[in-house]
């Protein structure tokens, strides 16, 4: 099978199946992939009012009624226990097990949450000959926690984790009038420029992901990033919370032109 | 005090102290005002996961959390239980009082959510010479129960309910141009056209307001109403509901310029 071109219900069919375990990054191209939380549903309530107040880190595009397996809009037939290729699991805050399924992990009080991801932009920044430089150096995208503060809701709190992409200025004025059309994957830059007016105290140095090169001319661009609404749960040490493992994707029916507004 | 100038502090105090209760249309001019929905916490997940899979009938500005009285947002210094000029009360579905205030029915399990309204997409129309014909002749928008469904949340489902705006097709265009930046105050139409392609059997008979002419050459435009998810919330027959009394709203500190986007 083309995985490039083949359709999301067959690519879940193969990774419920085992017989796709690989990153997920330029699989069913054109259809939007998403970062995956799922947590007890005594924590969904407030974990999805934080969503609603931070929509530019956490850019929630859909949910499961209580205790089932599929998305209403993004995955009417998907199985969320078993259509991603490979899941964190987290106990009290800390990563105890990674896993091909969580069957018998998800139980009829579980939730799980799909949120927007930056690949659908990052396609539509390229579209638009903007450079994407970490994919230019083929790794991962620098991430840096800052000191801006998200919007508490409940127990829900902490620092915004952002991406950053360099590029000059008209590129960046350029590509924030593009992603601030898709809101359902982060939107516009949090910030654009001066890495220490958010509280980075060496762009060199991201706590997350690889450092690029930033060339003479070029500003750093900064995005919302999903790692913010992993990191604020994990805050709250929930008995069990589950992810997807970084670049694992949960690959949705619906497409990236949809996002497009 | 000049109630068109005044603050949104300013008016919501008056209105605490009741010395003011009258309609709020036109009082602090460019400040957003909203619907209002009050509900028992043990509703508030579904009525929240309601209002993100339907942006459009339901476009959730702020959230209070759990028994409090503000809203972080859009008004931290308000209180929803005495700043809103007059209140409805629901017990199981049923309209059986209407107060100035609701201070003894706002127990330490409720929760308020305020949702945008139609106010603020009408003066950007009006700013681009569009016409809003129930405007211009004095009196409610008219609003009719189509046959599009809501998408379901829990206990939470029924149909949309929209309100209609006759206009050339050049300024219906002209029109889903500006209302798609207005995302938080209903956003683009839902239909233009043929009511009977939306289950509308007779224009001239709205289910709520009061009807409009449409002039040889014009369209029905219809978005989404402020209506829908107060009825959807009574399908439900709470046990005790709250909501502002029409044309009474709740006065944000929100610049609708906030919304645009």
């Amino acid at each position: 099978m083309n995985l490039q071109s083949a359709l999301p219900s067959e690519i879940r069919a193969l990774i419920r199946d085992n017989k796709l375990i690989q990153h997920t990054s330029g699989m069913a191209k054109g259809y939007i992939q998403a970062n995956v939380v799922i947590l007890p549903n005594k924590y969904a309530y407030d974990f999805l009012k934080f969503c609603y107040r931070n929509p530019k880190s956490c850019p929630l595009l859909d949910i499961t009624e209580v205790g089932e397996h599929s998305f209403p809009k993004y995955g009417p037939d998907a199985d969320i226990r078993t259509d991603v290729g490979e899941y964190y699991v987290y106990r009290d805050g800390v990563h105890v097990e990674t896993r091909h399924d969580i069957k018998d992990l998800y139980g009829k009080d579980m939730v799980a949450f799909i949120i927007g991801c930056s690949f659908t932009f990052e396609h539509a920044l390229l579209d638009a000959d903007i450079p994407v430089r970490h994919i230019e150096e083929g790794h991962n995208v620098p991430m840096y926690i800052t000191n801006i503060p998200t919007e508490q809701s409940g127990v829900f709190h902490g620092p915004t984790t952002v991406s950053m992409r360099p590029m000059s200025m008209a590129q960046a004025i350029r590509a924030t009038e593009i992603t601030t059309h898709f809101k359902g994957a982060h939107g516009a830059p949090l910030h654009i420029g001066d890495p220490a007016a958010i509280g980075i105290k060496d762009i060199s140095k991201p706590d997350f992901g690889e450092a690029v090169e930033i060339r003479d001319g070029e500003v750093p661009v900064f995005w919302g990033c999903g790692v913010t609404p992993q990191s604020v749960c994990l805050n709250v040490k929930p008995e069990l919370m589950i992810t997807h493992a970084p670049g694992y994707m949960f690959i949705t029916d619906i497409k990236e032109s949809e996002l497009l507004y």
